[in-house]
């Protein structure tokens, strides 16, 4: 059982918007065992949209679609599925009295724009928008899947509304459809290429294969894929029952574990900043950062996840001289002499916020990101990090990232955090 | 002349990696007057990959492809396009002196898995990857745009290798389409609901609508495109020839900024802490921040535009009370008795950190990210947000979102960021 996204908006294809709806879909549908096989962008066009749906009800079993559910002119897609399912746009009583309190919540009149947010086809059902005004809507359609209509659901470009109305379309899928088994898990590692990656796991790659010929019902896959610093394995099984898939798969798992002991980071589903705050929460052990170059991205990273407050109590964002020697003491000689981008002051940064902070750890950063350089004889994307722990010692280590400004904060928050996690450890 | 982009990779469709390929590359090709009209993402399988590539030539003038080059097993694109334009795979030595020296740089033995990315389709022109080891290709299809054959040019999918490879292809794609006009604009409103904008709008529409029939040669178009406590508002032209588009164009943009003159925040080409770095230059004053809940986000926000060390002088996360207390010194008693999300402590968190970082500016954040509460009467969502002036005066706005932990930090930000905005204007 697959389904075909299609996102609808002129913002995605003007590149003005990053699509995270189809990654939020993508990563919940297959979380119930459902594989995306297309996912489509296309524009606010009445023709397009026709053409697309046709063309996803051919391909795939199903087909979510997301954006152009405004009340305004650019907004097609309701007038769209209308008339492809050949319906009537009636008022709805439920979402008009909604609607009606929404604007009136936030005293604001409400409009005949307003209300046709409330006149919906009558050959669809309704899915609730508790933040926003535009329902979802579930059609059926002529093609059949296993002797039952393929879905053709409808949902706001929003991505908080869509987000907050996914539970109740993966349960109607899951009532629908009945999808059949998937499992993933990934790894992340360090220390090692693709290519060197790749010969390593000949052998494995190689036993899956075997695996793949004995039972066809089921199929194990491994993709590999390299990020800032990191690379990432996913090991995938589709097909099958789950209760009897999921023994075979966590052994094929365990293999690849052992097989990239050496590299092992952390389990993906978990990213580095999560296994961090476990292991400090485990121990009551807290965490300060300091931090130049990654300008507060150090400290934001760590913070996304809840239950930060548990074991980071924050960190100073020292974005001048004066600031690294005035709050976290880092001594104006060796500002002078060395330089902000230096060992000596990233290992000062961490010392001083540790003192300031009363941490057990702390973490600091001091690099340039570009483009412009600082005019010292420092290459723009020099970097130095430093940890420093209360017992008395502080690591620092030093690399340079020829990239973009961004990314190079990116990629230094990353390195900052394995390295604080390979202490940790 | 229009596109079609190729995203290929299973982790986009299990949605573990977001999708920032195609946004970059659309707007990248839109400044150079180039029309995206499809995204389409698909998995590595070769047959997919070339479905995607007939259909891709059947409807749109050109096909980008990302992904599937790397030289391991589950990456298919480079086999695929070689067969289908009836290539051989040849050593292509600038490439491979390059590869070779990638690792030697690395201290990395040259394995024969390495050195499968040297070997290239000889039907295909090169475009050569600084960053890292697979080579963009570019294949001349049969089919024609225009007399000439539509190109079919294929890059890797790790972000940073692809964007820097990204002018080279701009350059090729200029000189083989030579593409026509398209100019957008944007500008970012607030205080106002989609609907509201769209009745004030309708003579303006009803304007563009008169524009279009007058010259159908080109289009005026304008979208609706609502953001976390913000609405963006893009007009676009596409045809005709730019140099006299661009007067017309203006006009219709002047009088677009006049229509909402009453909640224009800034032009979207500039986000809002770019606009704020701009104010803060130009007047040579300072900022600083002081986060709970944003947790550096703030900092994060301004430090991502370069040029930020001129005005923004750092910022204190203060993620517990010890440290509000401790470094920015917000009263212990006002702790005690109104709570760390409250107005007076917001208010005390900015001047603390106005004082301790001698800035003209402060902006201050407090509140409760959730998921959980923090055993007060203050709901999940509340959120207090400061500014404070070298002048003495200090403001306090609150109010509440109920959303995700990601989205309530986003929109905190903006909200704190528009309103020091509001006060530097």
């Amino acid at each position: 059982m697959n389904i075909e996204i299609i996102n609808i908006g002129d913002e995605l294809l003007i590149g003005q918007v990053v699509n995270t709806n189809c990654s939020f879909m993508a990563k919940e549908l297959n979380n119930i065992g459902i594989n995306v096989k297309y996912i489509t962008v296309i524009n606010d066009d009445e023709k397009e949209i026709e053409k697309s749906i046709i063309l996803a009800l051919q391909r795939a079993d199903g087909v979510l679609i997301t954006g152009g559910l405004g009340p305004t002119k650019d907004d097609m897609t309701k007038h769209c599925l209308n008339a492809m399912f050949g319906g009537t746009l009636v008022e709805n009583k439920s979402v008009s009295d909604h609607v009606r309190r929404f604007f009136e919540a936030r005293n604001l009149p409400y409009t005949s724009t307003n209300h046709s947010q409330a006149m919906v086809p009558d050959c669809c059902e309704i899915i609730f928008n508790h933040f926003g005004t535009a329902p979802g809507m579930v059609f059926k359609s002529k093609e059949l899947f296993e002797g039952k209509p393929k879905l053709v659901i409808s949902l706001p470009g929003v991505p908080f509304e869509m987000q907050e109305m996914f539970n109740d379309v993966k349960q109607i899928l899951i009532d629908h459809y009945r999808p059949q088994t998937i499992i993933h898990k990934s790894i992340i590692l360090s220390g090692i290429s693709e290519s060197f990656l790749s010969d390593k796991l000949l052998n494995f790659e190689n036993h899956l294969a075997d695996l793949n010929k004995q039972n066809p019902e089921r199929c194990f896959s491994l993709a590999y894929l390299p990020d800032a610093g990191m690379m990432k394995l996913r090991l995938s099984l589709h097909g099958g029952q789950r209760a009897i898939e999921e023994t075979e798969f966590e052994q094929v798992y365990s293999m690849l574990r052992k097989e990239t002991s050496a590299y092992f980071v952390c389990e993906e589903d978990k990213n580095i900043a999560q296994i961090i705050g476990q292991i400090l929460t485990a121990k009551n052990q807290t965490l300060a950062s300091a931090e130049s170059c990654t300008g507060g991205n150090i400290a934001h990273t760590i913070t996304l996840n809840s239950g930060a407050s548990e074991y980071f109590k924050g960190g100073v964002v020292a974005y001048c001289n004066e600031i690294k020697n005035k709050i976290l003491g880092v001594k104006q000689d060796v500002l002078d002499n060395f330089g902000a981008v230096s060992e000596q002051t990233a290992k000062q940064m961490a010392q001083g916020v540790l003192k300031l902070y009363d941490t057990d750890f702390a973490i600091a950063t001091t690099g340039l990101a570009g483009p412009n350089g600082d005019g010292s004889d420092n290459e723009v994307g020099t970097v130095y990090i430093a940890i420093a722990t209360k017992n008395g010692e502080t690591i620092v280590k030093n690399t340079c990232y020829k990239t973009s400004r961004s990314n190079f904060i990116d990629r230094v928050t990353t390195f900052a955090l394995s390295e604080l996690l390979a202490i940790l450890r």
